[in-house]
């Protein structure tokens, strides 16, 4: 393993450069969990820069030697968005997740999360993060307002986005895709929009369901309002506006598995 | 009001060292959302800071012209936390929170929220959002691991810390005014714990109810456990380890709600 102990180095500063900007079909991977996760997801490490002060999980990099490079504290603290993440910093090559989605069958039973125009990294994160553990068959973004490998995406994740099949599709694919297989369309709505019905006074048993979420601050476009079989609300009791995307989805995707499985 | 252009002024010096560990129970608040929420919770500001170059919400202060203080920007950039709260920070007069349980009645139909040494900011902010929009009759927090006037604990509670009861108490003192109040006790367990249940196939319609959370890494402590009428869990079905606490508090909350009034 080579040793790089200035910031001048052309491979810190293409770094840098991609840590500021998504380039070349790669991006960065901080954090030894991260980095198993995408190692679990297949995805695969063109270049890990660990700083020997911090990491010692040696055993989990031992097949990439070749591609591993020894940084400096100093450069390790310059690169990393966080403190507790282990020492490790990879670049790894991009999947192809755009306009994949016309090859992909549904099955009975599948649940499909649509996210159009979520702004936040985080949030997208988060949402991923619940897609995994409510089990979600089909994640797809549309209106990406941020990059899907953007470090606080993965970060929420906690690498989930790693090892799930995500697609990145126009809302006019997605729709056209939806119905050819038949699938039910129900959208999540402000409280107080006009069309709106309360969660739990709504049926949601459909076989094959996708549901959407809009932005943060938008809500959700008329493109998938006017196409919805129906348009729900969660019951608010509170002074604050609104739950934030990611809590309104776990209650919406938690009640959809209670009503079909209990 | 004054103009105050040097960071070696006495007040600013104050608000710096009030910004990293809490004095003489005063805490701060930026942001015009938050101050104005604080207000609405009947919270008395003692100095107002506002940034000329940001701030345009004069209507908002003008009955605290005397203590409202203009700092620079250069002043305001070390002072916020955010980029984008508007141009406000403030010092406000804590309230007494602390051991203030055993004067309150439980009513009927009650729903009480005991968060129980949760360590992240953020999640105890998100947390009282939640309880906000759920809308929980008591919150009390025991074990504490941050100040409750966090900066981030303010920002992810969207001010709504502000404008509920919160009370810090002792775990025994808690447990204790449950008991006296006939109140059934209901645990989250990690999804692994041996006498935990579906949360989807348990009965939680109980007429006084208090729903516990323990912390981040350990869960709930044996305390809680031993002291419950029940454990329950969400059902998971992903790779990713688990859901974040205030995301499984919502799922949680929102099943309560719908067993009561659906």
């Amino acid at each position: 393993m080579r040793k790089i102990y200035s910031l001048q180095n052309t491979k810190i500063k293409n770094l840098i450069r991609i840590n500021k900007k998504n380039y070349a079909n790669e991006f960065i991977v901080e954090g030894v969990k991260e980095f198993k996760m995408a190692i679990k997801g297949n995805f695969f490490p063109r270049k890990i820069f660990i700083c020997e002060n911090i990491f010692h999980n040696y055993n989990m990099i031992k097949t990439y030697y070749s591609i591993t490079f020894f940084i400096s504290l100093m450069i390790f603290k310059k690169l990393a968005y966080r403190e507790n993440s282990g020492g490790i910093i990879a670049l790894f090559r991009e999947k192809k997740i755009k306009n994949q989605l016309r090859y992909e069958k549904i099955i009975n039973n599948s649940l499909i999360l649509i996210l159009d125009g979520i702004e936040k990294p985080g949030n997208i994160g988060s949402m991923l993060r619940i897609a995994d553990a409510a089990g979600i068959h089909f994640v797809i973004l549309c209106n990406m307002k941020t990059h899907i490998y953007n470090p606080n995406v993965i970060r929420c994740s906690l690498g989930s986005i790693f090892t799930r099949k995500i697609f990145i599709e126009k809302m006019e694919s997605v729709f056209f895709w939806l119905k050819k297989n038949e699938v039910k369309i129900v959208s999540t709505g402000f409280y107080n929009h006009k069309n709106a019905k309360n969660l739990y006074k709504t049926q949601l048993k459909y076989s094959k369901l996708a549901i959407v979420f809009g932005s943060e601050n938008k809500g959700i476009s008329d493109f998938w309002l006017e196409r919805s079989k129906k348009i729900i609300t969660i019951p608010m009791f509170g002074k604050v506006d609104s739950l934030n995307v990611s809590h309104a989805m776990t209650i919406i995707i938690y009640e959809i598995i209670r009503q079909k499985n209990y």
